[in-house]
């Protein structure tokens, strides 16, 4: 089989070599030359042959996402089929689908999780589409995803956008499931009982019931700089967290847990606390300095 | 009627220079001798005559109340009570009542809300004793609690203990107030649409569901400074707020409001947090810098 | 000056009561002929005269609201202002305002709170768009405000969409005030030192640091009904709760008190919840009943 | 080596069962004589032949543990170790170690976890204690463990209460860890744009950032009853999170993830919220229903 991949950056570039090491010929375009095998989309669906064409693309969400989709919306030919594998938002997903069904070209999505370890460890896969279209694409699917049974690392999970809203809440667990961790991680430093912090973590590793993949990792970051001390406590969010909350308020469904991740992400960027000023300004009122008239009651 | 009063700090001058405007005669005794009326529980013991004797005791909680109430064992005389106006855990009360009632010495427990407006507003206050204590030490009540019916600034809450836990609860709730006013400034402090911040939260003052004492000082504060640029962003808490999530817990009562503006007391007091840097160490474990070999899987 | 007023309801019936009353002249336009003085909009504008026109629309949010600012495009002229006094979302107000200001009509957007107290005690106002505008409408204001200084229940919070905006954070920090009270009441309902539950919340209305409008309807509540016995735990919520959360969510802005409350609402609306169902499902797989074989690891 | 169990609950007689496999001599003591080997504490001691002795103790924390430490203190002799493996709380390991140690009788406390997995997987260890006696229960601990390196199963995380202080950490991080798994499958179950939900939680197993044991045991679940239908959702709590939330509010540590998760609890246990009630009497209050005369205010 042989795909187009749109977008070479570090996910990108992984993917087409762990589907290269498993017989899927991959045809790269990036605007760095450095990376790419073609420079253009329209090179790309050239090189790709007579259809059906399958071209995978993952760049940025949001504007690039919609800006390639738009480009190849002209160049391929019906019965051809857009995989969208970045991160976009599922409301996005609809809007790709009806512009390229217009043209007769399908459309899938798919949520993708494994970071940096997808290459070697193989990737978890959320599709969302048609079922004649994740058929066509399954060999695609089956070398990206890990050895075992396919079931524990793909599912189709519905019709267009299913792919990715699975990945949003997928990471919006990841959310509260890392704030877990962390909180753990901080009560254990605060004290002087446990006096081998990585080693206890470390030895939650098996047989434990919050033994997981992530523990695996803080571990791995404990085990080069235990006390963190090089790293900033400073966490970026990437938008499927925002949008996991948003959609629970729309559903009426109560996220106390993931929503008190995203928001402890946010407070760690802040430089000085609006709020905990007001707090303070609050306490100060009503506890001393009673040097101004008395407001109105 | 004549009381002794130890403990002659912010709250406690205050409240002497109150009950003296309004009847009460008062002696008071503070280590500090500019303000004290005597220097030794013994002299303040014998400036109040013959029994029934009534010392309000002012001091910090824990030790120094401890320090006093055992003092004052050993120097009244059975008819006599001791009033612990301070912030005493509830559980501490057991066991000063106990002490004193084996020397036939009545206890009351007093929880006294108003900061430094009570002088000129009154006190709120929320007793916990027998119906005979509370009954004899009524007119002091009555001339610390704010002018109107007396229901609506004076509570008899129970037994021993009583007045305490119902101002323990006061404050776990005066937490939440302040961290709902505060995360809307700081919301309106985030956008530009509403120009006019302070002028917005001080409209709120009259008429509207929000209004409220905590309102009109937060005004007060803002008006002061509108930006709060002179305020940091540091906020202690005082012990009631964490006894009254440690009551919940306990008690298997849920509070997510109280507990989330405790918490974000404590999380205003650190340097950096350990739990955030805890989930960016993650974030950079699987999401690059992929150098490191395959941790455990 | 003489206004029409579309939307007779509770609110807006109030609302023609109190202006009325304060010396405004009120044509009211309502579906329901029992309460109208006018049965259409053209009617309405044609009892106002010639302009400048004023006409205040006080019907639910959304297509309601979107309906009558339409028909009114049509009716009015240059120089004629529309008052949108409802719970639009901010986002809506431009969009009404552009379309109004096509044909020259003003748009001022008017967040009021006060609910059905506001007829008797006025209403808290904050007001979005030109000053020209607010300038026209101040006697509308002033009669429908509390008494009292100005400032003190109104405020030109900024241009068009400002009004609702600081309405929309009015009410979120409006949903953590509920809740923080709520706690305390249920903690106080847990217990049994504090005996006279209601008596303590009642002594908290004067002189302490939590009293405030809210706590005099509770206590109003609970003098009714100290257990809450008649009382269902089952809590709407309007929308501009979801609306400050998915705000500050836009925003980056933490908000764990009111983000709590709207998720208290959620949860207690629902019957069983499928989280809880997963929680204890869990605890079911790794602690007990294990005759099922060992699932991957 | 052989030691003596005391407790042969289900815990306890899985831990046997996977001892005597692995080379280790147990005798067992229970008040059940259809599981116990001996019936008393003295038999127990005796069966232990000549000292050094060790005897595991696998009962309910509290009161049950004080009873048989107290037992086993007036048996064992100088040289002994005890073995707390149960949940106590780390403050009673205080109190158990020194009265051994008036004896002479050493004292380790361990915290297991595995739950009924652990029988066949190995059980994840946290000890604490002194060097001289952690070594001696080396061959116990070893067997225990899960296979693979030791320090992936098992810590000497410090003194005497380490062990117990790890597993409690590790139990609250295990609320979180649950909550937002939960989190993600209520809003999965609330939306219909995923079809197949028990599939996509499924293909999160491998390859993700979220797989992990406690996903395993999620789909296990769901693969019998996709609904879970069969379940409550009514959550017990066993007192390691409520001790987790404890300390960390004693050492000022803020928690919202774990103490959310710990609060979803409570509250799925309760019938009608008191706090919820409180709101909607508010909501009742300001709202309409206005019959009654305006609160002071």
């Amino acid at each position: 089989m042989h795909i187009g991949l749109v977008g070479l950056g570090r996910m990108g570039a992984n993917m087409r070599a762990r589907l290269r090491g498993r017989g899927i010929d991959v045809t790269g375009m990036d605007r760095d030359p450095s990376v790419a095998d073609v420079a253009t989309l329209p090179e790309l669906v050239r090189a790709l042959g007579p259809g059906p064409r399958v071209v995978w693309v993952m760049v940025p969400s949001g504007e690039p996402t919609r800006a390639v989709v738009d480009e190849l919306a002209g160049l391929l030919s019906s019965g051809d089929v857009v995989v969208e594998g970045g991160n976009s938002h599922y409301g996005d997903d609809r809007v790709h689908a009806e512009a390229l069904a217009r043209r007769g070209i399908g459309y899938v999505d798919v949520g993708v999780s494994g970071g940096v370890w997808g290459r070697e460890n193989g990737y978890g896969l959320m599709a969302g589409g048609s079922e004649e279209h994740v058929a066509l694409l399954m060999p695609v699917f089956d070398a990206l995803r890990p050895d075992g049974p396919r079931d524990e690392g793909f599912v189709h999970a519905g019709g267009v956008g299913a792919g990715h809203y699975a990945k949003m809440v997928h990471n919006g667990i990841e959310y509260g499931l890392m704030q877990a961790y962390a909180e753990g991680f901080e009560l254990l430093t605060a004290q002087d009982l446990v006096t081998d912090v990585t080693g206890t973590m470390k030895a939650w590793s098996r047989g434990t019931v919050v033994r997981s993949w992530l523990l695996d990792l803080l571990v791995a970051a404990l085990e080069e700089d235990p006390e963190l001390g090089t790293i900033d406590d400073f966490v970026e969010d990437s938008g499927e967290g925002r949008w996991t909350v948003d959609e629970a308020i729309d559903r009426a469904v109560p996220l106390p847990v993931i929503s008190a991740a995203l928001f402890a992400r946010f407070a760690s960027r802040q430089g000085a606390s609006p709020a905990m000023k007001a707090v303070a300004a609050l306490r100060q009122q009503f506890g001393g300095h009673a040097t101004r008239p008395v407001p109105p009651g």
